[in-house]
């Protein structure tokens, strides 16, 4: 049995949605961000970056998106979310999910978590400024030249999805403009439709 | 045959060696960051997010170390450097390198980029005078909780091995006492020796 451990409004939905659709036997454990639960020593035993989401397995605890949603795909291989199989392609679908990792997800963070990269209140004021900048890059980047349709990698659907789906929700709170990214828009609103996506959110608001 | 688009003393080196220890056949083309040749036409064209590396292959272009780390593993599997028919044990080497590429290497790139989130100068002197900090707490997590040894997931020398002895490069540069992270100090020490790493080191300086 395989727990994972969330915090509503992350980007663990990602992952939440992915097992949801991989048909995976979990259980939920749900962390208060705000009162700042995934600091305390209970979870940092578990995780210590302190961060969510985390998934433990019989064989251990795995952190950090793009690998759990990975691994979520290679143990359940029915689902299909993922071309093991094809050396390029599963790459591709993993230089996607690194750059809404490591570029999108981490303009994001700036708006909220300056204290991460900086220490003055100036700087945290200037950098929420500038992400509707920095984020808009991201998603205009990815509206242009790395989403194929109809889902993120063409025909199949894969990780990439509900990842795309996860940040796509913080959009218009960091001051992007829906109507400069129809495409990933049109997604978003196809996602919502997903009976996975549909359970996953349920599960986190309920 | 591949081409890999690199540049000196940037994450392009993890890659460079993982080319190396598969014994891949490949060319080399090599960007100068300084004189901004990654921004130019002719390379946005081949990436258009403008960054290094790139890996071009017969079907199209990767980006993204994680996904070309993985890449290179996957299609020379007799080099052995990625546990690929172990969806758990290739989890946790995909959560170190994603650990690397979306929170070491961001709070590096701090101290040289913070255009990126920011748009005043004092805030970029704050990032600046915050990275040691912010580089040092990731060295610190990886010393004490992520490597295992003698490589960084244990006996078993991986793609995770050339993305930390790269940014390890980077470590006195970024005001992190090396006396605070002596096994990563050992790691890189023996990573040098590697008949692929000295292959690799040469060309860059080349």
């Amino acid at each position: 049995m395989l727990k994972f451990y969330y915090a509503p409004k992350s980007c663990a939905l990602a992952s939440h949605i992915a097992l949801e659709e991989a048909g995976a036997k979990y259980e939920t454990v749900r962390l208060n961000l705000a009162a700042n639960q995934q600091r305390e020593a209970a979870y940092t035993a578990i995780n210590p970056k302190g961060r969510v989401p985390s998934l433990e397995t019989e064989r251990g605890v795995l952190t950090e998106t793009p690998a759990i949603l990975a691994f979520i795909a290679q143990s359940h291989p029915a689902a299909r979310l993922a071309p093991f199989d094809d050396p390029f392609t599963f790459a591709e679908v993993q230089a996607f999910n690194a750059y809404l990792c490591a570029t999108l997800h981490v303009a994001h963070a700036h708006k909220y978590r300056g204290y991460r990269w900086a220490d003055e209140e100036s700087s945290f004021a200037d950098m929420r400024r500038a992400a509707p900048r920095a984020v808009g890059a991201c998603f205009e980047l990815i509206e242009s030249m790395m989403f194929k349709g109809p889902w993120v990698m063409g025909e199949a659907y894969t990780i990439c999805d509900p990842y795309l789906f996860t940040v796509a929700g913080w959009l218009e709170e960091d001051g992007v403009d829906p109507k400069s990214v129809p495409r990933i828009i049109d997604h978003r609103k196809r996602m919502a439709e997903r009976p996975a996506v549909r359970r996953a959110l349920a599960a986190e608001a309920g």
